[in-house]
């Protein structure tokens, strides 16, 4: 008996990305998928899905969607996703939302950040953060997961279990982020456009990108201490793959072997996270759920280098490996 | 009457730009390019050359290429370039020598970086480093001119004015570069094969890279105070570009606006290095001896974004550069 | 005494390339560069400009234009262009046409491919087409050039000289060209956003392209013969080049050699077009005025290969080639 | 009960995606990766694999590999393959070969285009064509397969099913083709070092490809009548994909109507061979094995148009896809 799932917003990159990996789950029935344009085969929007699925572009009701699917992968912008949540919720589906609507902590923060009031304030601080290597169990219980970000997945991996383990100072950390552009997503941009963006390297949203209050929040609620990182994000000219280089402060005398040992032994039983001795290259992990990483002390200073897939363990793979736990299948299959 | 010019070590990448920008200058003439390698039309190895520059690759001696030429532009490898550079200058030629062979202070140092010992080492010290931001005045008189490396350029231009006004702690400063592929050169490796490192970033040379010395010796005798960086070189999918990203502490309270102040105050009579408002781009100094430069401060944070060609202002444009300067000509001849 | 001359539509690609090889021009003044949008500096439009041009875009009428230019470079789209350069000439200024208006030779083929009346059908035939190797001594007394198309001129170069000769055959010509994306210009298009058309090779306009009436038109005009291509181009994943492959029957028995001879002798004196012995790659000649070409008899088949950058010799070097020739300066000035 | 296979020659990208789709593969076991280099964990050869595959590059001798191995995929060059594949089938297992060695149908011809003498030639023309879409039901009972090349693939799928039918002219094919640098290898190269292939597109071995006996000997073979093709291989800067354009002339009067059904008839029950109405880009078709087709008459000419992904339709997954037809699974697993 396959679990029966629909796909809302399905229009988009991310969207594209948990289609394709759902049709090779074996346990998975895709019922549904919508979009607010007006009804259209889903290859005509994604042409990959030629022959793979059958489905026409519905604009549907919440509650017509969890009328048909158990399990609803949404893929719409903040802000209209938690308008719709809680109706699926009431419904009787679960849900794993892409958007950055469940991730932080606090009303007050996804305001300043988002511009707009919190639509289900309630839920923010219950839902589980949708990163199983943190939060494996709240997930598996949950109905509603809150799909970590591209780049949050990319940085909290490797300073996690650093701060966790008292390794390194909480104040002082700076993480250098790079993004391919499918990251920004389908929508159309001049920053975007190919010839402005191909063969050109950029920083963009200094100071300012809406990852950082995720970043913050979950390093600070993992690791036991008040956080904030300086995040710089790049636009790199590549399809997809993130790396990021964090610098921090070791606390006291600490070993590159001792920082690589506490990584090691944080992640030795996982699927998908990967201490590497090389620098890790975003190509090793193209196309997978895994993230590559490592560490360097240079001059004193901890470096971490991690790479992963912003489509996948940056945003479907996660979903499916959420989805996975939360219908009691092996959490890495059709990953 | 045009100078006569020689290029040395003809068949890399910096040597063709050096070449193409030489062809437009109109008080230049190309007498000789020389290789190791059995003699051959240019354009048979540069085919970009066809119908531009009708010259054979000779392997000529010192003497036979200062017999010919009044400056020899030098694209020999390190080592390769300090063991003939003697000889050029006793024939008489003037020289600026691409390689790192003159840009370090000390010969310990050098030996510690490159391997080994230094062929020249009374010369350290005394030759100009060519950044002309920053020596113009020693580089007009000078008969060797060490033509700065392409991630020092980029990192030097936006710190060393805010270290020798004071602004930033010299003792706390990350720098995050992005290259493109050219950096790397036109030697054979499999990190450079077009489908191992297409659509794919990685860290390299994390905290061993020869720059570091360079960046370092530079900032230190410039700004003042003994500064030493952390500093991580990264490879990006395009041909060419570097943006380095810099991360430091101001001293005591300074504001965004009294960064980029001493920043435009120190290059309002530049003509190749901007401050602008925006975010700059790589692209935006693509084919160009630009440098454009902002600055940012995040969360108390200092962060400087710098934008270069590497094969032009981080190699070959500044090369010509020196050579107007030390020939008399317009600084921004060619250009 | 510089001449002065005026950018019409300067916030496009082509545009931008014309300004940067102006800027590089002795003899040039830009005195105006104009847009429908609101007045802002051309390095806020163009951030690549930024110190190079120090001016703003405006929105002015032709008599405003033509009262200071003596040429004008009108980049506007076609139907646009032949609204306004009737006034153009009649205020006196000379211009170079970028758009498709005056290239073909009658009002009604270029209603069927263009879908509205031609503006100004009587100049249709009479102004000279750009193309300085075929029509030289008309461009030079013209006070309206034609500047052709990026497809057209990297399939004329190769094959006008051979349809002249009578080497080949006129009714069976098959061309597939290949171009960079900045061809497509840097309007917001699905299709040219980065990641749907990077990692990725796509035909278009197939049988449809508006380039196949002005290469039909030119090489039976040039050849002598009623001249009819097959076209297909293809979108490819680079910012600049265009790489066309045509494939003729030979007239009779004609050796490679003999092909190859034809195409020499035609182009011996051409400051820009090399016929040469290798396979040509589009990068031999990117960011320059150059065309390379070679062709080689495979089964019995002649085969032609030619690069050019589309924006220079597809485009603004052309142009500049043009005005260089209307004006009386060296051909090559700039270029 | 899994099958039990051997990647021979695994340190190149087909080995690498051909080792990939296995993993997917349920009812698989790799139990060798053979390289001459000396011994070294795969995933250090190809860090993707890390924490996918634990097994040890190992120089195993034919008979070894027989002995571990039910089915053997071959990676090794031409020549090198037929070499050893005889003595792997004597040992008992079933081998897929990737290289040329037992695609062509005649020992001269494989002496005249491989330049050496063919090691086995009686199995040639018994060995069947690995493409099941025409050659499914010898394939199923075959020990030895030729797996197809990149472009024939590209080139026979649509053409194979016209020529079958009659409906266009055999001795007058032109077929241009575009590769992504994958289908190089990973040899190191001067023409696929980045900085030369990057931003750049040219043709290569024009009229001596080896692949071109291949596609007229199974065009021949497959359509009844002698054909022979015009074939020009282009060099795209991508990872991966190929296009293929073809240009022929119709038998009489066919529709463009006429042509698409006839495709569409004869692909109808296939899995991975789509008839689109649309154009077809690469991208549609990458990391899966599916080719995406279409054709149009142009002036009276059938124009046809083939995207795949070179390293799965055109190399791995064609080869898994025989595999899974040799032993009895069914055709799409784990494709």
């Amino acid at each position: 008996m396959a679990t029966r799932v629909a796909v809302m917003g399905a229009t988009g990159y991310t969207a594209l990305e948990v289609i394709k990996i759902l049709l090779r789950h074996p346990h998975v029935e895709i019922v549904a998928v919508t979009s607010r344009q007006d009804p259209a085969p889903i290859s005509s929007v994604h042409p990959s899905l030629t022959g793979q699925l059958d489905l026409v572009l519905q604009n549907l009701s919440p509650a017509e969607i969890s009328a048909r699917a158990e399990c609803v992968f949404s893929c719409l912008p903040h802000g209209a996703s938690a308008d719709v949540i809680p109706e699926l919720l009431r419904g009787g589906a679960r849900v794993v939302d892409f958007s950055a609507d469940y991730r932080l902590g606090s009303a007050s923060v996804y305001e300043k950040w988002y511009g707009h009031k919190h639509p289900d304030p309630e839920r923010l601080g219950v839902v589980p953060y949708g990163l199983p290597e943190l939060y494996r169990d709240a997930i598996r219980s949950a109905d509603l997961v809150a799909n970590p970000g591209c780049y949050p997945t990319s940085v909290i991996l490797p300073l996690s279990p650093l701060l966790k383990a008292g390794l390194i100072v909480a104040e002082d950390i700076i993480v250098d982020s790079k993004s391919g552009v499918s990251g920004a997503g389908r929508s159309l941009k001049l920053t975007t456009h190919f010839p402005e963006c191909n063969e050109s390297v950029s920083a963009y949203s200094v100071g300012r990108h809406r990852h950082v209050p995720e970043i913050d929040h979950i390093l600070s609620k993992f690791g036991g201490q008040e956080t904030s990182v300086i995040f710089t994000p790049h636009l790199i000219p590549m399809d997809r793959g993130i790396l990021s280089t964090t610098y921090s402060r070791p606390m006291g005398e600490v070993s590159e072997e001792a920082i690589l040992d506490c990584l090691r032994d944080f992640y030795k039983d996982e699927p998908f996270v990967k201490v590497v001795d090389r620098l890790p290259a975003t190509k090793d992990t193209l196309g997978t759920n895994y993230c590559h990483l490592t560490a360097r002390i240079v001059r004193g200073r901890v470096v971490t280098i991690s790479c992963i897939d912003n489509l996948v363990k940056g945003a479907a793979g996660a979903a499916v490996q959420n989805f996975n736990l939360m219908f009691g299948y092996s959490e890495t299959t059709a990953l």
